[in-house]
């Protein structure tokens, strides 16, 4: 297993790939490596030459009070993690190599980032696009794993690399689930025991709104509502917001006439947790 | 020669070059080709092989009133003179497929484009930006050949490929002149021959400026002053903006101890011209 620090040894390794003929498949993450993150890995494996993950905590996508200074790092710990799913070498480049001096570029993708998560937490899509468009400048891959807990920077990348054309292949990969439900996040490393068991909550009441469907409720204000009870009830877990939107736009929607998102951000404690599920009305 | 004008037929051209070990030299224009541009194209032919040059009226650089409308097209014509130049292939999509339904990506460079025709033309430069990724990621080009009229247009390309790692080598083409100094331009066919004359104002000032300088002057201000003079001595000629910029950052600088660059906007009835000059004190 190989680490590459520096960018530019990363795109002349990545350059020699090309001219060899050989595929790249990039597993974009901020590290601290779980299960989820080896589940998208060990996709990546799968028909492809080379497997990159990256390693990176994005200063550009905190907002200030967020958790970049106290975000869990581990690499020795991830590379372990990542070499047991299979990848081939860990770019975990250094914050100032990636914002050198005098940085002040960044992708913008407009709509898509308004609602959800682009609410609560300015400029963070704007950080995402960004540092993505860096890797993908420097790892040039074919293909790129993003995991659907993250959905709404999923669609944002989407948007980015049609608007863009960006010929990278954009692979969505199914939330990780722990046993109980818990949507894996690095996270989740945050909670104690008992908020643990408060984060139940989100996973908890996304299937609640599946159950609604299949019993034939199409009301989305009835569905939101029972999920926003379900989470409230719970002691120390505050709903930052709930709600129904296209899959693909993420206009904000009542209608449940075909698939739906249900996206959900929780403050369980101090901590931000979020989670989603498409919700699919009966044929 | 060829003219390519579907972007997927584009990128697939351009792949397959890449697979065969060629090398492109992009020359991204508007049209309406003049020996400036074929200057251009010429230095581009220069150790690569392949020259594809770009056709596109882009109308995400034009602000609502600006001359996006009667921007002058002639793609006949223009096939003509990119061929006497070099060029193999004329790239020349068509806007509904650059910016399609639901388009809504763009790249923001902060710093560099706040002032002069930033300033003056707020979007524009994130058109230019947004535009110029969109051709890089479509033709896949090695190099690019910019014009120095453009500085500022220059500075922030230059600028968006470092922040953002893209692997394209930006060279930088000086202004082409017409044989009395006028800075070539597409938009000086807009001019009548009354303009045409009154239009020298820009070219004089600017060599009015370096002749100061030459004679021992350091005050910017007094050179900004005198600039503004001759091109306010001319019937029809209006000053927009004319700045002394620190040419790699463009902040404003007043200070002459090393090389300056003098920027001029002017409109000359409606048409907005620009030229510039880097400033050399002597040594």
């Amino acid at each position: 297993m190989r680490i590459i620090e520096s960018v530019s040894e990363m795109q002349q390794q990545a350059g020699a790939w090309h001219r060899e003929g050989k595929t790249i498949c990039l597993v974009p993450t901020m590290g601290y490596l779980h299960s989820g993150h080896q589940a998208l890995m060990r996709t990546a494996r799968e028909g492809t030459d080379v497997v990159v993950a990256s390693i990176f905590v994005n200063p550009t996508q905190f907002g200030p009070g967020e958790d970049f200074e106290r975000y869990p790092r581990d690499l020795e710990r991830d590379t372990r993690l990542a070499e047991q799913a299979g990848v081939d070498v860990i770019f975990a480049p250094r914050p100032r190599e990636m914002y050198p001096e005098g940085f002040q570029t960044y992708i913008e993708v407009s709509e898509v980032t308004l609602p959800l998560c682009g609410q609560k937490r300015p400029g963070h899509f704007r950080g995402v696009t960004t540092v993505v468009t860096k890797l993908f400048n420097i790892v040039k891959p074919h293909r790129a794993i993003f995991g659907e807990k993250d959905f709404q920077q999923l669609v944002t990348i989407r948007r980015m690399v049609r608007d863009l054309n960006m010929e990278v292949e954009i692979v969505a990969h199914p939330i990780v689930r722990e046993s109980d439900g818990l949507a894996m996040s690095s996270r989740n490393t945050y909670l104690n025991p008992e908020q643990r068991q408060v984060a139940l909550c989100l996973s908890q009441s996304l299937e609640t709104a599946q159950g609604m469907i299949d019993n034939g409720e199409r009301n989305g204000e009835v569905i939101l509502k029972k999920v926003r009870e379900i989470v409230e009830a719970r002691a120390g877990a505050r709903i930052d917001y709930a709600q129904l939107a296209q899959p693909e736009t993420l206009e904000a929607t009542g209608a449940l006439d075909g698939p739906c998102l249900l996206a959900l951000a929780v403050f369980v404690g101090g901590v931000r947790l979020i989670d989603n599920r498409i919700l699919y009305p009966a044929k």
